[in-house]
């Protein structure tokens, strides 16, 4: 196997422009199969065609399944018919229907009708099953044995599948009814004797996850014990297939972008694929929802109207106030997020952490407010009792947004409510309004009554 | 293998309470290493100085190395110290490592000097690897073998050696002077026959990575490539060791903690274990920042007195107006923040999505602007002027916060400047300034000459 250079690049482009097509068909099915990726989507249209003319629509499925969806609806534009059935038939089945789940549905039917009927079979069995599961990422093609195989009839059979199998370094011992008895590693066969019988050395006692687990606890399940795969099993224990960890590290990934999307209030629309209109429309909600709530500072500041309209230049610390309110409470939302991402929460921790979160506030509230006050004074040209409101305002707006950004989530995870919800920009306008009603309430009550 | 069920977690408890040494002693050992950490940290002080008494350090190792730093710090404080030493000489060298190279300089030093020499040397090496390299990261238990030896004598060796290596699955070739010239799969043993010389079936472009390469390079690597390790090499090309893919789902999590911490302005404080001070000193310099960035917006209000004289009624649209442009900023900035986590940026895929983001605000900020334009006529009771000023501002305010929140991180990504400056309060801060800068000079010019 050969990974991709400077110099084969362009060896391999020289033999398609030069039609030796015997040449580059070598060193291209030499390149590891992410390599042949890479280099096919380096290449103009015309040459794209010549691969498609002179690859099997076997060889070109490993390349076909290594693209990004995106791309892979282009290049399903420029095949023929008959040859992207082809092609289809030799993907894994989790691939190909990761590929026909997201193309329109008629589409995807036809293909499905004009594919082997196997196949079909098996893609249509894990399109049934919903999103983000255990059954909707796994792969079927797993070696299974059987609990009287000797070891060296289990090797014997290895040579034979380990071509076609995802991973051959976990095998999985069914009985007669195909249900999962035992998993045994390759790491473990290797080291038994050739005559000891698998039921001998197995482990019967295998981790399976379920077909409609939620993928994230699959993802979690193989990383807590560093499996390279996991089986999924149905609700009598028969085996459909595995996970596997570099399915895995996919999963985390999707699941990182999904938290990214709620942190910024943008759930779903964090993909650099999605065309305005449709990345607006998922958008659009949660800011409407931020525009009704942030109508609620305006009728704060106008139930201080009469203050503001007394001691006009408190108006130009209204967004230092909020912004420093939203800017805290986004930290601590980041790190409640995230640390709800790695690992459960039991009560003490918890309680841990709302003091750690709060000791902060007030750490960071003491001097920001010692410094605006300062700073405000110079601003607003000696005004002793302003200095002293702006700063004593921002110290509490502090304590309180570190609170707030702190809980919010923590309660929102515990009622499992709407995560999006405890994104940044919803606590910042939540902080908004708390922080505008302690400073004008600071305010009013030191300007009028002392 | 077994593993950890509330049966067997009370039987094991019973039997530690009990003194049944040999009954609790094979049960335990007999769990997956995972779900002996599991039970472990189930246990209250008294029962773990029972497992500590009975268990070998040797055994203990494999515990300790499953423990968060935090609870390695609380444990150690439990154990004599010749039973440390030896629990640090049976852990893998990298985890040792880990271990050692966070505690205070000189208790490491002082159990490096009891360590077995050989230990403590291959520790010593680690812990000189600058962090989140890939020499920081690599483990140094690998099974090497050599080009002449035959696939039966391999078979043998790993029969051996199975027990101690991280990882059989790959087999790293080397010459005379350990230098790395191929390397073959388990895979590939398995299907060759048995008299076949390892030269004949090796890979002999395998990829390695510097001790130096930066660990989100190494992970891309096992990433891209569905590797489950992955050697290391030094500048000669002397195999110094590998990355596993476990270590590599361990380092995405991290690379996505530190842009958790990026992205709320928080670097380096995204950590539930870390005290109040030391969290507000890593918070503070942003908030710092950020609020003499929110003296700017007190200027330009401050700038603008005259008009907010006049028309008082301005003021309570403040906070909506920025902070609005706030919220679509993040949205933004998140998108583009995931989008170069995930893929490498060329000037096209740069040139469509800002593209895309501005499309994306110009439709929500006719949504928004219509909606605010009309909303605030009500609450301000009927001032059709004032509405269209509102309205107007936030539109544009809204394109351009988008353009803000796609363009600063971008640029930041290309001069590779502190992305911690990419961060939603900063953006958010930023877009207070341009928000409230483009309100008050609509509202001036159409309040003052119309």
């Amino acid at each position: 196997m050969v990974y991709l250079t400077e110099d084969n690049i362009a060896r391999i482009i020289k033999a398609i422009d030069n039609e030796e097509i015997f040449t580059w068909r070598e060193l291209f099915l030499d390149l590891h199969p992410t390599d042949q990726v890479n280099l096919f989507k380096m290449l103009e249209p015309d040459r794209r065609r010549i691969i498609y003319r002179h690859l099997s629509s076997e060889e070109f499925a490993d390349v076909f399944q290594g693209l990004e969806f995106r791309e892979q609806k282009e290049v399903l534009l420029e095949l023929e018919y008959p040859y992207a059935v082809g092609m289809l038939n030799n993907m894994y089945s989790d691939d190909a229907a990761d590929f026909l789940g997201e193309i329109d549905d008629l589409t995807a039917k036809k293909f499905l009708e004009n594919m082997d009927d196997e196949e079909a079979q098996d893609i249509q069995d894990l399109l049934e099953y919903p999103d983000e599961t255990a059954g909707a990422i796994m792969t079927t093609e797993y070696v299974a044995v059987e609990a009287h195989e000797t070891v060296a009839e289990v090797l014997e059979k290895l040579r034979a599948e380990a071509p076609d199998a995802e991973t051959i370094y976990y095998l999985y011992v069914i009985d007669n009814n195909e249900k999962l008895v035992g998993v045994i590693s390759l790491r473990d066969l290797i080291v038994a004797g050739l005559d000891q019988r698998i039921k001998e050395i197995m482990n019967t006692n295998a981790i399976s996850v379920s077909v409609l687990k939620d993928q994230e606890e699959v993802a979690k399940v193989i990383k807590d014990y560093n499996f390279l795969a996991v089986p999924v099993v149905d609700s009598h224990g028969i085996l459909m297939g595995i996970v596997t960890v570099d399915d895995v590290i996919d999963v985390l990934e999707e699941e990182t972008t999904e938290d990214f999307g709620d942190i910024s209030a943008a759930r779903g629309a964090v993909d650099l694929d999605m065309v305005s209109m449709e990345a607006a429309k998922r958008r659009l909600p949660w800011l409407v929802l931020l525009l009704f709530i942030g109508m609620i500072t305006a009728g704060i500041i106008g139930s201080f109207q009469e203050t503001l309209g007394k001691f006009t230049i408190l108006a130009i610390f209204i967004p230092l106030i909020a912004g420093m309110g939203g800017n805290i409470g986004t930290q601590s939302l980041a790190v409640v997020v995230r640390g709800l991402a790695l690992e459960k929460f039991d009560r003490t921790r918890v309680v841990n952490l709302i003091k750690r979160e709060v000791g902060t506030g007030i750490i960071i509230g003491v001097v920001c407010g010692v410094l605006v006050s300062l700073i405000s004074q110079v601003v607003a040209g000696g005004h002793p009792i302003l200095g002293f409101i702006v700063g004593f305002s921002l110290f509490c707006v502090l304590v309180v947004s570190t609170l707030i950004g702190t809980v919010i989530p923590l309660i929102i995870h515990y009622f499992k409510l709407d995560p999006a919800v405890a994104s940044g920009p919803f606590i910042t306008t939540v902080n908004d309004v708390v922080g505008l009603t302690i400073y004008f309430s600071i305010a009013t009550m030191l300007l009028n009554y002392l």
